[in-house]
């Protein structure tokens, strides 16, 4: 058996995304230290509104600097038929629509309720299959454990949406939790009713730590079948007035559980521990990482 | 299926070890706090070298405070024969010997060869058990999956002092990461191969969340049969030199991720972030813990 992970590192596109905007060279320069970990999928940047998520607006600027690195498999993530467009239009091979599971969250966030972000899918997958060259349109299912209005999301929204997802072509799916409260009980439940939902589509899974659990949820995604998680050099991706609170889980942090754990993975771990000081100098404050703080284990 | 983890507070012993010493009056303050969390065990204090550990000179002055509440299960940690007879005589009716698996760490720590400090079990475990009322032995073991001087610990050390403990009449066994280095997939594997050795003898665990992996390896040990956990209420326990590096798995994280993945715990989590805010404010600094950061669930 080979129990190989895949990493698909966000802090260019989830990382950035609450920080105030940064200079296109400055992304550049994190781009370059998050692919010289070896790292083979990551998410770039977000087609989104400019106006509501100002630090993504320069996403057409960046994916064209994106050919430098043939290598890698960048994505990017859209809320709507309109960023789909742009993005396919920027060169993006691979696309994330994010649908939440809740219709609160889903109002303030895009505009929409669930429902209809659901019945959207059809329209985003014929504009990603309908390109020349194929690109590839996961479903991201946010809150797909809790939502910061409504509490507990009920599993079944989560079955629906992937249902959906898995009906009108979309080529793979993963489950977020996007505030940071899953822990490894609930995210191995939730997995073992979507499973038979969607047979063998590719799986994710996104983690935050903000509680502390996300590396555990993580691993006990990967215990229930999840061979790709979304990971953030630093940790970073959190609420710039509580630093080290909400972050992504810490690529670093991840590398060194899952090798340790005796999974393999593309990311070289010093070379991670290397981009997670860029992106705390690009940013200009403190990360949650913990190997960012106290090294490996090799150094004690 | 009961799935009850008992969690052990440490607070008290290796979350003050290696701060500044605090008043007895600042100790007791926190000691209310933690029992006021329901917890039923709580490691209170340590019999050892008042020149070494300063921050446990008061150890006995503590223990006289300890029958004000009947309820809970005290115990204190000796690494010595003549500490164990401190211990029983200070009133303790549980305690904790530790035997580190490496030598250098063993040397270092006590003064003796890892073998040395094994061989001392039989004369510790006459001890407790030649008191007219039972005292209840526990072997911990140190360095259990690493050593910070001689890096990865070959897990028959492990099994030859849990051996010893079995043979010799201990009553408990734990393993203890004290670097913070343990991971899920090494932890399922060490108790693992430990299972054989130590039969149906009760097996608890200690872990630090140094590398972000502590909370993922206690959630592993319970999946492997360990039933209880040690923790410390805000995650104290650390270098002081590098605030938040090396605590110990906070209680309040640990009791949030068991409870929100099914488990049942005798604590209660408001209380025990409260208790946190006590441990934050008796030692003056910031402290690691996740929930006493970002709040329960609920409260989002």
């Amino acid at each position: 058996m080979t129990r190989h992970v895949n990493i698909r590192e966000v802090s260019l596109r989830d990382g950035l995304q609450i920080e105030k905007p940064i200079p296109l060279a400055a992304k550049l320069e994190l781009l370059a230290a998050v692919v010289a970990t070896g790292v083979r999928e990551v998410e770039a940047t977000a087609f989104v509104s400019p106006s509501k998520v100002p630090s993504m607006a320069d996403a057409a600027e960046l994916a064209a600097h994106l050919h430098d690195y043939p290598d890698v498999e960048f994505s990017a993530l859209v809320a709507s038929p309109g960023g789909a467009k742009r993005a396919v239009a920027a060169g993006l091979r691979s696309i994330e629509y994010v649908v939440a599971a809740d219709d609160t969250f889903s109002q303030a966030n895009v505009g929409r309720t669930s429902a209809e972000a659901t019945d959207q899918i059809e329209e985003i997958v014929a504009i990603a299959h309908g390109c020349p060259a194929p690109v590839s349109l996961e479903v991201v299912i946010a809150t797909a454990w809790d939502s910061p209005f409504e509490g507990p999301t009920p599993p079944q929204r989560v079955l629906d949406i992937a249902a959906a997802a898995r009906d009108r072509g979309a080529d793979r799916l993963s489950i977020a939790d996007t505030i940071g409260t899953a822990t490894p009980g609930r995210v191995s439940s939730l997995i073992g009713h979507l499973r038979p939902v969607i047979g063998d589509m590719p799986l994710g899974g996104h983690f935050h730590n903000t509680r502390g659990s996300g590396l555990a949820s993580a691993y006990a995604a990967v215990g229930c079948g999840v061979t790709r998680l979304d990971a953030s050099v630093g940790g970073l991706g959190g609420c710039p007035f509580a630093p080290g609170a909400t972050g992504n889980i810490a690529t670093e942090d991840l590398v060194y559980l899952l090798t340790d754990s005796g999974f393999e993975v593309d990311v070289d771990l010093q070379a991670a521990i290397a981009a997670a000081e860029v992106a705390k100098s690009v940013v200009g404050h403190d990360l949650p990482s913990s190997l960012l703080r106290a090294g490996d284990r090799i150094r004690n």
